[in-house]
């Protein structure tokens, strides 16, 4: 990123899905929210807590070299929660994280429900709580602004990132729901440039990483997409095995069990007792 | 299983893996180890510790209707460690859990390693104390023969699973990595059906579970087919992701948005706060 | 209670303090959220997470014999962490849990800090979504109102308990912060009886547990005590031994190893491997 | 320890105990598997896993400054085991342990249980496991043999020590449960300095440190007189609750909830929202 080149994310919710990422050449990982509620059957709304976010996180962090960005939603609470947060994260770790200026508790921001903001000095004073809380030199703090989620305008979404900035973020993230990139691109098109810009195309895929690169955008995010295929996956092999009564047709178009031997590093472990 | 029917168990590592399985039609989730260890891309190798694998087993009990059956590989130690796993597990909700005959630390039984068993004295003893810690009316206890694995006969490894049932397992699983069924079908013509058996037809997919059940089979595990789809489908769909610069490519072929909610029940939980 | 005994609960933050409080004669134990937060050297804030007050409760249900009642804050956030609450608490066999009527975070009631309440219709909305949320037949709920720490008048204290026994509430909890009794039994002499009342005497304990049984409290909370012992007792051992320079000064003032051994059982648990 | 100086080790089992042993003038905290284990009313016999021991000593380490020396048995398992103990440790900020030479599972040196050891040169592979694990610069592994414990001379507890420096260990730990100190004597008089020898003097208390530095060791363990202390306040202050019916005959002997406060740092985190 402080070359100019655009840095690619993958969501995922533990250390497998971390080193596909890796793997097939992202340069970091976003410890999703929503993919770790959705591995829990539990919905995206500040119901599991910081220590199983957390948990997640670290878990992936340790599995793989490139750096997991960890979504920790609205910090929690209040600043001491967010203090406590930043504490937990670097002892853990964990050197980036991306807080939203909703209210705790919040709700998923493709929702349909309420997505109530914080005044944007409360959300700016929580970012200066975070990063005087911060011990190590290394962490990134990202600013996420729910502004379009809410129903605001691009304006305002951009008076909030600036004052987020200015609070000491070290980049921003504009989220949009809507299915055309017009709101992102016009974000971009106003943004001074004081800090790199995060987005995340989750409804506006037709904007690829190339074209989002020369509308300004430094980081893009594609937040959910394995777990959506993870999903895809089991129900089509879980049916089936249902269906056939046997694995049979469904061993050529999964990987073997040799494979899931590599990712585990089976060989380099049991040198250690050979 | 009471009534002679046969019982298909589909692996998986979390609550997500096990929701999908339930809804795919599989009447029970193997909490497998392998799998546990593969999503934290550690080996499958006693490193994990019980706490963690419990913990595993937990959130997917929570997460579905069905029982989980937990693999609780050699039961983490002595005959002191097998009563606080059976302690810690049914405290946790786990009412089922298949503990295996091999010497602590274990690896898995695919990997090219030794597998040294415990003498068959040792481990029926294990079974009492197993059997003999168990607070609640609900808990089945199956135990697991690594004989085929280690290289024995199935002569002995029928009777390793009668010493077993008698010392009170509520059933026997027998495990094989041969590419045919034959050591099995030749272990099912032998065994006198004191207790059900389990079988995991892993490596012999060509064995169908119909044909299991007519050669006297109760049950069988599809312990892994969803850990191995999730790689496939991860791999796939992250590799795409980085080639296009887009997800647009594999948006077609991988579950909504939607689908995920309605995993996390989120409406429901939603209508709380309405 | 059920009798018209008069309850004596003590307050401890591990399995050791429970199992001492039980072999007392307690007959029951509060997991006292300064407690557990003291313990880890942190404030009593809502800073630790569920997940971790949830941790120490279920360790000091699996020692003792007598039930846990678990200090659960305000409930951790809105009716979604509510009912999550119960769930999680239930699964992990806690059948008794204690919630005040003051926002999410909250801080410890003898704080200098101001102490904000829910309003009272909101509160009970909480108590129906918890005692909804209960799956179990046997899940005790107790509403603890804050009404007097926060400089509210007895009677609105009493009228706030009123409508919480009415939302389901299966006991009151009044609490006090002054150093006489006299609003207590103002409370007492006011309250309808229609659900057992709760006490915790810490800043009056002048008040017997006789007396408190004839003004019409069932139950009192020796909350913090045993901390308070504890943290004395560590001081003094651990100067004395600096001090010295050994710790044979302190030898006859502190229980032998083979008092430890006895609490643990360890004589029982090494019987399993003879 | 670099300049000669004796360094004085307080066991503790919890932040809060961690804490008090660093106001006191302890220079280390020993994360005491006895004492964790007793805290939970578990034995002391590698019940508990090493995620739960590992919990501890982060919590502690997390509230003090000074550094946590914490008690990992016997290493979990096997070399696979050793190594991920070694990764687990760094990555929680844990940057000294001390390993012991018996076979797994083990039991506490003071049960009368038996003390199998491993083969000299398997313990000293074993060390050189953990120190090529070891990522960072700052790890500090420190061999306990359990020699004495096990009823071997000195001079076998001599040989394997100095194996066990060569292997890579930072320093030495020589156990003995005499009520005198002549082995321990004789041990110290015998060892040619290659490492820093520690000691644990919990049955033979009249060696003060003063004279324990005079023989040779550079550390000195006291590893569970807190918890012992704790134990007995812990009764003295229940019974006398019980059977006066108030707490008003203790809060002269324990601390007042505002020692309490100041132990959480109360102010400094309400600072952070005022």
């Amino acid at each position: 990123m402080a070359e100019g080149e655009l840095v690619r994310v993958a969501g995922a919710h533990d250390a497998l899905g971390a080193t596909v990422a890796q793997q097939a050449g992202f340069q970091a990982v976003w410890a999703s929210s929503f993919e770790v509620s959705a591995s829990r059957c539990l919905p995206d709304a500040s119901v599991l807590t910081m220590t199983e976010y957390l948990a997640a996180a670290a878990a992936m962090q340790k599995a793989i070299d490139i750096p997991v960005v960890a979504d920790v939603d609205t910090g929690y609470g209040n600043a001491l929660n967010i203090a406590h947060m930043v504490h937990e994260y670097e002892a853990a770790g964990i050197t980036a994280v991306c807080m939203e200026d909703k209210v705790f508790p919040k709700v998923n921001s493709f929702a349909a429900a309420s997505h109530d903001l914080l005044p944007t000095e409360e959300f700016a004073r929580r970012i200066r709580t975070a990063k005087a809380a911060q011990r190590g030199e290394d962490f990134y703090f990202i600013a996420r602004t729910e502004a379009l989620i809410s129903g605001l305008t691009v304006q305002e979404a951009l008076e909030r990132c600036a004052a987020y900035a200015d609070a000491g973020a070290d980049a921003v993230l504009i989220h949009s729901k809507r299915r055309d990139e017009q709101e992102i691109a016009e974000f971009l098109a106003g943004w001074d440039g004081r800090r790199p810009v995060v987005i995340v195309p989750t409804t506006y895929p037709q904007l690829s990483a190339t074209d989002a690169h020369k509308h300004g955008a430094s980081v893009v995010i594609y937040a959910n997409q394995g777990l959506r295929a993870t999903v895809q996956a089991l129900r089509d092999t879980f049916s089936a095995i249902v269906q056939d009564g046997t694995s049979l047709g469904v061993e050529d178009g999964i990987v073997p069990v040799s494979d899931i031997f590599a990712l585990q590093r089976l060989d380099d472990w049991l040198a250690l007792e050979a």
